[in-house]
C-alpha cells in the first residue's frame, strides 16, 4: 500500500524530489503538512485545503485519543471519513504532546503516564497502545512513540533518552499490524552528532517505512539545528522518506530541503495566522499595526490566494481587531497558501536543477524589504 | 435606482411575492437578511452567502461607525467593496444598539448620546448624522433613526416615543441626499393598535421608499406581536416593501409572510449556530447532547447543505465541544441554509397560490417529531 520513489536529486545540493503512494493517494515531496490537531485544520474545510494544494495533513493522536476517542473514530469509519478528508493523513504518536505536559506526566521504561489537559483524568500510553490508537484512527502514516529530548541536555541524558526511544521503536515495530498504514521511526540524540548517528543506526536496524528527525526546534540555536540535520539526514537510506518533525519557518523548509528532507509539519502558518502574523514574499506582516488602517492594498500584491484577490489590508486589520471569525479563516488561508506555494516552487526548482538559484532568490527578496 | 414591484399576492392569505431593485442587484421577496454586524456574516465569506442563496445582508451602523469608522469605509470605497459583497446591503440606523446600551445612553429630542461599548468614548448621534453615516457606508437601503420602544410601556410612554420617532423620521427624510440609496421609515407604537395606526399614518405622510415595523420581538407575548403585525401591515401602502425588524424564528417568518411582510432580519440562525443550536425540518437540535456522540447521520438527513452532505452529527458534536473554528462555520452554513431554503419554499408556495397548504405542512412536520 505504501511506497516511496525518489524521482530526482538536485545537481548542486541534496534537495530531492519524490513521490509517496498511500491508500489515500499520492504525496509529492518535498511537502509541507498542515496541522489538523483535533481532526480539523483550524477554520478551514477539506475542500479549502485541497484548493490550497494540500496533499497530506497531520493529525494529533494525543488530542484525538482524549477527545472524541480513537475507538469512537474507529466506529465512525476512521479519521478520514470522520473529518471528511479523503487524502493522506499522518498521525504523530502523541509523545510530543505528552512530554509537553511537564509536571502532569511521568516516564518509565514501560511507557508514559499523564493527566489529561482537558479534565485531569489519568492515562497510560505505551509504544503498543500508541500504535493501536493510530491503527484505530486509520492514518496512512503512523509514528513510533519516542521521547522528545528537551534542550539543553547533557550527552548522558541524551543517550539515555535515545536508548528509551530505540526500545520503544522496537516495541512499536512489533505491535504494528496494519498493512495499509506505514510506520515511521524517529531518530533522537539532541544536538550531539555522534548520538544522532548512534540513534539513526539503531532505528534503521529495526527498519521502518520512513525516518524522522525528532527533538529539533525545541530551543536549540538554529546553527546547531542545521548541523545536526546536515550530518544526520545523509545517514538515512535514500530510498525512504525523511521527515523533519515540527519544522518550521519558511527558512527551515528551504534549509531542510537543501539538506535532503522530504516532509515537514508545523503549526506556524496556521497558529500565526490566528495571531495576525502573515507571511509574504517580502517578509512578515503584523496585520493589527495602525499603518494598515487605511491601506486598500492586498496583503501581498504578488499573491494569488483568495484573501489577497479579494480583501484589503484595511479590512483584514478590521476583522482581526474585531476578533471576527472570518479573520482566522482569511489569514489561515493566506498563510497556508504561502507555505504551499513555497513548496511548489521548491519542487519545481529541484526538478529544474536550479534549487541553489531558487534559494538565493528567496533570501534576496527578504533582504530587499 | 431603487424600486419595488409587487408581483403576486397569495389567493388565500396576505402573503406577497415581490422584487426589489437596487444599484447592487435584485432582491426577491419575501426575503430573510443574514446579519453581518461588523461588515462580515460571522465565519462566512460572501461567496458562501451567495451559494446559500443570500440576496441581501444587513450590516449594523452602530458597530461600523465605532469600528473601523464610516469615514474610513467611505475612503476605502464603501462597505460593499470593503467587505467584498457586491450585492444589496441594508444598514440599520444604529438606534436599536444604542438603546440596548441602557445606562450608557441618554435620549433627548435632539438625538442620543452614548458611550462606546468598546472603549467608553462619548458619542452623539442625531437623525441627520445617522443618515450621513449610512450614506458614507453606501448601503442600498438605509433606515431612519427611531426610538425602539421597550416592552412593557404605558400608552403614554408609547405615544411619546412614537412622536419622537416621527420627528426624527422627518429630519432623516430631509437630511437624506443619496439618489442610489433608499430610505425606509419605521412604525412604532408598542402593542397598542391605535398607536401603531397613528404612527403608520405619520410615517406614511412623510413618505418613504419602504416601511418597517420596529419595536417587536422585545419581550412582548407572541400573540400580541401577531395582532400588531396583522393590524398594522395592511395600513401600509401595498406598493412599498414592508420590513419586520429583528424577527425571527422560522415560525415568525411564516406568520409574518402570512400577514404581508416582505423583509426580515434576525441574528437567530447565525448566533444560535455558534451556540450549537441547529434548525432542522423536525425541529431544533442541540448538537452538544451526548445522544449525538456516536451518531453517523447527517444533522438533517433531508437537508442538502454542505454540512449535511459531508459531516456526521458525531463530528459536529466533536467540533462544538472542542470549540473548533470549523464548528461555527459548518453550523452557521447549515442554519442559514435552513432559513434561505425556508424562504425559497415560501416564495414558491406564494407563487403557486398554495401558501396556506405550505404553512399547514410546516407545522405538521414539527408536530411529528
Amino acid at each position: 500500500m505504501f511506497s516511496f520513489s525518489l524521482e530526482h536529486t538536485d545537481g548542486a545540493s541534496r534537495a530531492r524530489l519524490g513521490r509517496i503512494r498511500t491508500a489515500h493517494g499520492e504525496i509529492r515531496t518535498p511537502v509541507f503538512m498542515p496541522v489538523g490537531t483535533q481532526g480539523t485544520v483550524k477554520s478551514l474545510t477539506p475542500e479549502d485545503l485541497r484548493e490550497l494544494g494540500a496533499e497530506v495533513i497531520l493529525a494529533n493522536t494525543y488530542h484525538l485519543y482524549l477527545r472524541p476517542g480513537h475507538e469512537r473514530i474507529r466506529r465512525l469509519g476512521g479519521l478520514h471519513r470522520f473529518m471528511h478528508w479523503e487524502y493522506p493523513i499522518l498521525t504523530d504518536s502523541g509523545g510530543y504532546q505528552v512530554f509537553s505536559l511537564g509536571a502532569l506526566r511521568k516516564i518509565s521504561a514501560e511507557g508514559v503516564s499523564f493527566r489529561s489537559h482537558l479534565d485531569g483524568s489519568s492515562h497510560f500510553l505505551t509504544p503498543e497502545s500508541v500504535v493501536e490508537i493510530q491503527e484505530a484512527l486509520g492514518s496512512d502514516i503512523a509514528m513510533c512513540l519516542d521521547e522528545c529530548t528537551p534542550y539543553p541536555v547533557t550527552p548522558e541524558e541524551a543517550r539515555h533518552s535515545l536508548e528509551l526511544t530505540r526500545d520503544w521503536a522496537r516495541r512499536c515495530r512489533r505491535a504494528h499490524q496494519s498493512e495499509s498504514q506505514a510506520l515511521f521511526g524517529i531518530v533522537q540524540g539532541s544536538v550531539f552528532q555522534d548520538l544522532r548517528r548512534e540513534s539513526a543506526e539503531a532505528i534503521m536496524e529495526i527498519g521502518f517505512d520512513g525516518y524522522a528527525l525528532g527533538g529539533l526546534s525545541v530551543g536549540e540555536p538554529s546553527g546547531e539545528r542545521l548541523e545536526v540535520i546536515e550530518a544526520t539526514l545523509p545517514l538515512l537510506p535514500a530510498d525512504r522518506p525523511r521527515y523533519l518533525m515540527g519544522l518550521g519557518t519558511p527558512e527551515d523548509l528551504v534549509e531542510g530541503v537543501a539538506r535532503g528532507a522530504d516532509l515537514f509539519d508545523c503549526v506556524l502558518p496556521t497558529r500565526n495566522a490566528r495571531n495576525g502574523m502573515l507571511f509574504t514574499r517580502r517578509g512578515r506582516v503584523i496585520i493589527k499595526n495602525a499603518v494598515y488602517a487605511d491601506d486598500p492594498q492586498p496583503l501581498d500584491p504578488e499573491c494569488a490566494c483568495y484573501t489577497c484577490r479579494n480583501y484589503s489590508r484595511a479590512y483584514l486589520r478590521h476583522l482581526y481587531l474585531a476578533k471576527e471569525l472570518l479573520s482566522y479563516r482569511l489569514n489561515t488561508g493566506h498563510n497556508l497558501h504561502y507555505f504551499m506555494e513555497l513548496m511548489r516552487d521548491i519542487r519545481q526548482a529541484v526538478a529544474d536543477d536550479r534549487f541553489r538559484e531558487f534559494k538565493d532568490n528567496f533570501y534576496q527578496k527578504r533582504k530587499e524589504s
